[in-house]
């Protein structure tokens, strides 16, 4: 079967193979939730599949014999538990398993292994529906962003994942014959070469992006033959439940062990991580979270390990040709699933003179006076609002907006109050702003994860440039922004933020912001900064996971 | 003069890449040393240029201002200091200006930089014979070893780090145009990438191969774009002090710093590799040598490490064709440069029902009787013994033969003494011979460096294949011989000896030698066990050594 698969999907595959390369336009996956697309009830059946699940056991995968059933999810937007009990195993139990499993899915050839993942995905693809709802009543995302992210972009974030190691276990041959003339005679061997998958992977989500971080860690490993164990933040389980049990069918229907990638999830009463990851048969572990339990991760000893932890993002402002789209197109970033998304911007660096625009200057004032009104106006647009912000996934960061005066700032817009027309209960939060001076470095320099924007007030250009490195190289950085019409500006933001691992996206406006970044072309997150040590879906991301080895012999005859 | 330089080198480059992916024999550089080949009077020369430099300052280097002259080198043969003072500078020294020429070479293209460091090469290779009398003078190899390793071997070894290097960096596109259709309108992006090198880099020589195992490091650094400060062992400085004055000379030719590449000397008084290490501003390391040291160095924060330390290397017998050629093979293996290779066999696994020779059961007391002749056979030959056996670099190793008697084993061959007739002086020592029992596992479970081996009385092949398997997970190691003529016990090493990480050479006799590897095909050190981390070269050396960052902005128009 797994032949019928590799046939079936090498097209896909060598397809994904060269997008990688040429980093234009690709997805596999459609972006758009329409009918014509996905079918005419594609959505209602998505949503009353989810709707089905609330209160019930998660019962679709095909791990053996739990110890008990576990859950503790709640929708933001309902402020109410959904009742949907996972099995819970102990750690011992998933790394005997894996540890098993290992040694069967390391000896299927790459190729069949990115088969099998590829079909995995195409599985996925028919639940996208019910994902995007899984994904909205667990991390709070809007509608549109839920389909999106934990669906077709995921699935096109995975898709990349499996190409880039099926592309590099194919890159060197798996045998030749070695002839070097020694004068009289030729010394002849035959050669060959495995790429030798680590072990047992562990992929620890996050509870904002349940998919969509998760995913390449795990489709990474698994094509690079390492078994996955994949434990989900408590508070977003669903979304990647659902893609791990048509992961499981597919093996199984290929006659493999199931167990090759395995759901974790913690008992109310125990949490699960540190056993896991601190297990000496975890080998490979994958990260997204916060820094100081990145760090923890990090620090592991004899793991190779892969974080996106948290970064502080900037955007310069020095000159611009449209103030009012380049100021609307801020405030959509900002306003975007309520800045709880790691490459939302967080600093705004302008310069105390103001700016150019189209070769006047603008002053600092009413730079900052444009922003907010264009995120107020955003935020009170009943087409626009509730679309973009959706609601707050953790009451800490309401906390957290809520206490944002304590920078010190001047309070440029404090309120964050909102409600979502369509979910009375939700917990929803708007963009604050508040202005700090450069000299208050402190205010500035760690992520304030949520709608919270810091305007920092500098002496010019240089300053901010020299500031926004400064947090990059420091705190570490996921994405950055800068607007400027001049040529000489540009080079040294990228000369700079290049210095500093973080990419930048320049003068951005209309329907493009520097939030998103798109599979085989963005390289997302770079490794170069303490925002983590990875990229998607870079060379490194997937060689890590595997050792060549040689083997010779002389040639007889 | 770059360009010239690059359309000069481009076909060496193509085909080196070409090379690395077919992983069939292939050489730029001549190992044989002979008049046809490298010049009538290359070798007389090359010895007069040696031996003029005795007792002098090495004043090739670009490096300005020393505030000291230092050197400690002493000759094995001879068991005399060379008397050669190198120039010395502070760390800080070194490390300030690294950073002043980082900011000129990141900025000179791969494929430039690609081609200043081949034609660096090329300027080594002229004085291939100088490096030749130096190596044997500072490590004690023979004179073929002196010429075919630090010359030829080691500049392969180096364009193998060039060209994966220079191929690493132009595999992705540098700017292309990404086109998005968004439905009514296609979203248009221009977008560039720069693989940004990490800046400065360290690399730690060691005293038995003081160019072979330092330009890789060396010219993987360096050609993704960080300057490099090479610090030799004090031991042996004058082969790679040689080969930096030769790339100093083509980087000054060309415009560029020298300091680019600059060379690091210990002074008498101070040991400065702790403080280049730990330095922040250094963020690459490569390191050859023990292991101690080694697991300090990969300790380090905020660093990319590149580590070949000590391993446990293992010899399997099982079953053979002709047993008189297995033993006058592995007899050479442990003769070679007196067992002070990383990928000399020390422990050799023989099950007490002996093994299988063409059929015949052979007992374990005959197959060590012959291993144990063909030793004694090989050093007793006058023709063999001195240009295969070489003399010793440092004491602390025939100190350590002379010890190995409290291993509290059964003494096969006890006596190293053995004399050079071309050199009375030679600090010198022949393989010794212990059996030991499966069971004393401790005695077998370290680096024992140096010409002596174990052998190790197993209770059948499967023990051994267990054991050595054991051994090179738990302490590391970095070759594996195994000799059988069942395909299912050579598919169970094949797949044991993998999953430590182990490359295996099986059945070698005649002039191929388990501790031989061939640049373009044979990974050297796999990464995967604790014998290092690192392996020349896969894409992982290079890769590591840079950080793809991406910038991104709407098309005008």
């Amino acid at each position: 079967m797994a032949t019928n698969l590799a046939s079936k999907h090498q097209t896909t595959l060598d397809t994904a193979v060269r997008a990688l390369h040429e980093r234009t336009f690709f997805a596999h996956y459609p972006e758009n939730p329409s009918p014509e697309v996905y079918g005419e009830n594609a959505d209602k059946e998505g949503r009353e599949k989810y709707t089905s699940r609330l209160d019930n056991k998660f019962d679709e995968l095909l791990q053996e014999n739990p110890e008990n059933w576990a859950g503790q999810e709640e929708s933001p937007y309902e402020q109410q538990p959904l009742g949907i009990k996972y099995p819970f195993f102990a750690p011992e139990t998933l790394i005997s398993r894996a540890e098993e499993a290992y040694h069967q899915w390391r000896k299927v050839k790459p190729a069949d292994r990115a088969a099998i993942l590829v079909e995995s995905l195409e599985r996925m693809k028919a639940r996208f529906f019910e994902i995007a709802y899984a994904t909205m009543h667990t991390t709070g995302q809007a509608y549109m962003m839920s389909f999106q992210a934990s669906g077709p972009h995921a699935a096109d974030r995975a898709l990349e994942a499996i190409a880039s190691g099926y592309e590099e276990q194919t890159r060197f041959p798996e045998s030749t014959e070695w002839e070097k003339p020694m004068g009289k005679y030729n010394l002849k061997l035959n050669k060959s070469w495995k790429a030798v998958p680590k072990g047992v992977a562990l992929v620890i989500g996050c509870s904002t992006f349940p998919t969509w971080n998760t995913v390449p860690g795990m489709y990474a490993s698994l094509v690079t033959g390492n078994p996955v164990i994949v434990k989900p933040h408590p508070k977003a389980v669903l979304p990647i439940a659902i893609v791990v049990a048509e992961l499981q069918k597919v093996l199984a229907e290929n006659g493999l062990n199931p167990n090759i990638c395995q759901l974790a999830v913690d008992a109310d009463d125990r949490l699960i991580t540190k056993e896991l990851a601190e297990n000496p048969k975890v080998k490979l572990i994958d990260y997204t979270g916060g820094t100081e339990f990145g760090n923890y991760i990090e620090s592991l000893k004899g793991k190779t390990v892969f974080t996106e932890k948290a970064g502080v993002n900037s955007i310069i402002l020095d000159s611009v040709d449209d103030l009012d789209k380049v100021a609307q197109n801020l405030a959509f970033s900002v306003s975007l699933y309520s800045g709880q998304m790691c490459t939302a911007p967080q600093n705004f660096f302008i310069p105390e003179g103001g700016i150019k625009v189209g070769g006047e200057t603008v002053p600092y004032e009413e730079v900052v006076q444009k922003i907010a009104d264009a995120v107020t106006g955003l935020v009170n647009n009943p087409k626009a609002g509730p679309h973009i912000l959706g609601a707050i996934q953790n009451p800490a960061t309401t906390e957290r907006v809520k206490g944002a005066a304590t920078i010190g700032g001047n309070a440029v817009l404090t309120t964050c109050d909102f409600s979502n027309p369509m979910f009375a209960n939700a917990r929803t939060c708007s963009p604050v702003i508040y202005e700090v001076e450069a000299s208050n470095k402190e205010s500035y320099s760690r992520e304030l994860f949520g709608p919270i924007m810091l305007i920092i007030k500098t002496k010019d250009t240089d300053q901010s440039i020299e500031l926004a490195s400064d947090m990059a190289r420091e705190h570490g950085a996921i994405s950055c922004g800068a607007y400027t019409t001049d040529p000489v500006v540009k080079e040294k933001i990228m000369d700079e933020m290049s210095l500093a691992g973080t990419p930048v996206s320049f003068n951005l406006t209309g329907g493009i912001f520097v939030n998103q970044n798109a599979s085989f072309s963005d390289f997302h997150v770079t490794g170069g900064n303490p925002a983590g040590n990875a990229s998607f879906t870079n060379p490194e991301f997937v060689i890590k996971r595997f050792t060549w080895v040689g083997f010779r012999e002389p040639v007889v005859g």
